[in-house]
């Protein structure tokens, strides 16, 4: 038996996630969108943003390990642990309800946050740049080689937050923020760091959805890269962390 | 009985606003003003800046739970929690002595910060550049989604906060510190991010009544956005983690 | 008694200090200096090469309360406690000690740094900027300008850290570490913020002596404002401390 | 006897060490190559990308001390210290092992990072930079200053981290990061803060191994001096905190 209820589990990764993306692809907006306090900002700073977005949802979503994030959550399945929190079994409804909020949280957080920037959309501006708000894109489409940064940064995250446990918000959450902003600092170039699915994924459905001014494709032919490249570095990052433990 | 006298609350939070408002208007200035060492030095500055100024505003008022924000006393109040910090019962009269105190020194900070910038505010400028040291102003004024922005970042900081407990300063100054850079990178691009009426409306108050050479209007046909946007945003936040936990 | 010899703080002191001195001057060397990696690297570069020089400085300097800086060991005599650190008692011999290893830490902490980038001090420029690596200098000179802005800002330093304990490694040196960036940030503009004799005065001596190519005045006739502003901030700020527990 | 088997301290230092070069070439990829998301992104995103490199490697090799690094662990040698690590004695033996993982490891990231980057590297670029991806270089080319920087600088790392125990993550892995990001702030504009043996000539021995488009030399003339230098500055600083503490 489980602490807490499937509806707990949702709303607790639900909303850190929410906040996860509500920040993260705030600061995105933030560098990209005309007349944008931040604009031109630079890439340590959409590391930051990036960084203190996981501080916020982790503090949230702290009675569930804060995962938010599917790759954490295939990552711990893959390590073998027995929990994906405290008190929260591994088993495959559980990881269906994790896996289900994060992606729900991931678009909802986009969702407010493109409320958040209305006035900064409706400028004039590239689709593609309006896109990128939402989700990543490669700096050179090589799907291949797209893939592989992604499941080497993802490996990164998962397997340094699994060498201490099962439950991303023992490792600290401050720990786990800057490890993000680092991570994003050093192999976010070449495809700009989903490093979860939900991250991005969720959000590219919310620009799917939404009626954003001058909106073009939601580049659904990358979209598998930012899934995929995430829960294969979260299931070696497991497996890893397993091996060298 | 509270713990504290009236006097000792009041000191307390318009010391720690203070603080907050001196080193927050501090690095603006430092920014915008001609001359300065810090002149155009970027947005993740001036995020820095302002985290920091919470870091000393929080360490100084950590007796009174560390609000020096409106926007957080009110979130207690909506949270239904039965004390403001240990030892200090939530009342009406406390709660007007918090506020008072936090825009007294919201005010007083800023007439600090201008008497350390005196010779830089007497350079040739834009009377607008001059209000933006003291107060926020919108991107692209359009009223409704401006506070739309205020209260959606406000929700953000008090909704993590209460996560924890009535007490900012137990959270811990450094995760909250980094909160609020976290929140001016992401949401602070279409109003400069306010969240907190008394970093807003003190500061405003005595740009309008400071000699400060060639200054403009105090744009009070906006000040009602940075106070109630964050009333609301923090009376949601505090709503929000009662419902969540 | 005194838990430490007088060797013993006066060694714990110098070193502090010295790292303080090395690493400080050492960013805005960087930053100044042609063809060094980090030229033209931006305010917020030197605000956390200075803050994490302070992180340095105050874990060599542990045992003796790492005040590595003149203005907190006045502002805690002026607070009125009877140790400057744990075991070591405030008398006026023990003060004299503390300073003078401080000043000669700060000096030989700029020695060293001018050792490590020799050769860029060797490129040509102005010999102002070759000053302003070891010494501060105002962005607009108004003696008694920047002096209030000295004030202020060691105020805040010393404040904050005397709200804790007469013990600054008490407080955490990685809170201190993020309070000096933030009070560069934001109250550096107009003075580049000495907040600390010993880390201007030391380092001035050291220009003046060294054989340093090209070099110019060591500008005496502002030295005394570094120098008396950080003592007059931190003073008050021990009297406030005082007041206001 | 150790607690751990000579395979046991080859994996963690190797795993440690790797991460470190793997985020750490990075970030310096993600300056350096063109079409990276983080081009141009100037000296503080290069220094805090390191610091975190140092951040997640320091948590993977937390169960040998953490070393990772060659000058650390020459470092606690020469202070005398009996155990490189609790458990982990101090012998010829662990010594080489250490070295030897660290060499390894070093090299392995810096491949990991060359296959991230992949696509980045195939642009048209002069072969100097390609190079500086993987390992240091001067800025002014001069053996003798360019050596006694690294001595400087690997000092001052070497010395704070053992004031306190033959242990680096005893002293906690965010401040160790963040005296990472210093020491490059501050001391890495001439050499570019090579500070560890295993971070320098793993990935140079790499550089020289991978078919990497229109790569030239690898500048073997200076590969001493990121090798000898931070060695000697490790010593030095295992003797001055001996003869501190």
């Amino acid at each position: 038996m489980d602490v807490y209820s499937t509806w707990e589990i949702f709303t607790s990764e639900a909303v850190g996630t929410g906040l996860l993306t509500l920040l993260g692809t705030g600061v995105v907006a933030n560098v990209l969108l005309p007349k944008s306090k931040g604009f031109n900002g630079g890439w340590l700073l959409i590391n930051f943003g990036w960084g203190f977005a996981v501080l916020a949802g982790v503090y949230a979503a702290f009675r569930t390990g804060a995962h938010i994030n599917p790759a954490v959550t295939f990552g711990i399945w893959a390590n073998g642990a027995e929990e994906f929190a405290p008190g929260i079994e591994v088993s495959a409804w559980n990881g269906i309800v994790y896996v289900t909020a994060q992606m729900f949280g991931g678009a909802l957080g986009a969702l407010v946050s493109y409320l958040a920037y209305k006035k900064h959309f409706d400028e004039d501006l590239d689709p593609a740049s309006k896109l990128a708000v939402f989700s990543t894109g490669p700096a050179i489409r090589s799907y291949g080689w797209n893939f592989l940064t992604e499941v080497v940064a993802t490996f990164v995250l998962v397997f340094v937050i699994l060498m201490f446990a099962n439950d991303p918000a023992q490792l600290g959450p401050l720990p786990v923020a800057f490890l993000v902003v680092g991570i994003g600092a050093s192999l976010g170039g070449p495809t700009g760091y989903a490093i979860n699915p939900a991250r991005d994924l969720g959000p590219r459905i919310a620009h799917a959805l939404l009626p954003i001014r001058g909106k073009g494709s939601s580049d659904w032919s990358y979209a598998w890269v930012p899934v995929l490249g995430p829960i294969v570095g979260g299931v070696l990052g497991g497996l890893g962390a397993n091996w060298f433990i």
